[in-house]
């Protein structure tokens, strides 16, 4: 098993964060605007990217505000399936931390190094949306490398 | 173990995205200002951000032009020293691709976290480097958090 790890700090409030990670409006405005379903408990939440060529749907295993969340990929690449996605936060002076864990990769293929990075550029819209007011979803994402 | 892992892809040639890895120049182009040493088989590369108050020492452990690049960390924080930072470059189409490796992680600590994300910046400030003339290495790097 390998993990993805990265942590940010951004200047707002945790509930601020919680917000932009726990509401499907908050989500589309830093991950992909493509984004439907309910962000409940037990829900699946859909996230589209390139036109609708590919995506994740994950189901929410865990919302504490201002805290943590958790999803658990339920459809999308199979080297994504099983594996979670989680969010904690906490405060340290004037930013609010996140510490980002992509968990369960059964290998650390070539699409996980890509997966990397490309969070790590995700996380910077997220950071951007909630300090500037813009964020960079999909379309409108920072490209990387030859998969997008 | 525990490991960083990114992709990215560059449109320059392989040749170039070597020289930006292998010359201290190169490195202190997109990495960090403050890079001295040689980049030689059984050499140190020194380098130091935040005005000197950190950084590490990697020695040279393999240079294939074109291919690949091998450092091992022999001084700096104490969870860095042991590990490896290992470069794998491709050509994909137009795109220089580079694998990234950060290996040897005894544990997946916050800061490890910290360096994930950071090591994504900068290996986009590499990209830009190649791609428009201009990196942002450190001072001038992107800050990603409370620890810079």
């Amino acid at each position: 098993m390998v993990d993805i790890l990265h942590r940010i700090g951004i200047k707002a409030s945790l509930d601020q964060v919680y917000e932009a990670l726990s509401t499907r409006d908050g989500l589309a405005a830093w991950w992909t605007q493509d984004t439907t379903g309910e962000s409940q408990i037990g829900s699946a939440l859909r996230f589209r990217f390139l036109q609708g060529r590919g995506g994740f749907d994950m189901k929410v295993l865990e919302l504490q505000p201002a805290k943590s969340v958790l999803w658990e990929v339920v459809d999308g690449p199979a080297e994504w399936i099983g594996t979670t996605v989680r969010w904690e936060l906490k405060q340290e002076g004037d930013y609010a931390i996140i510490l980002f864990y992509h968990q369960g990769w059964k290998e650390p293929v070539e699409f996980m190094h890509h997966c990397s990075t490309k969070w790590a550029i995700f996380l910077m819209s997220l950071k951007s949306l909630l300090e500037t007011g813009q964020g960079t979803p999909d379309p409108n994402d920072v490209k990387i490398d030859n998969w997008n």
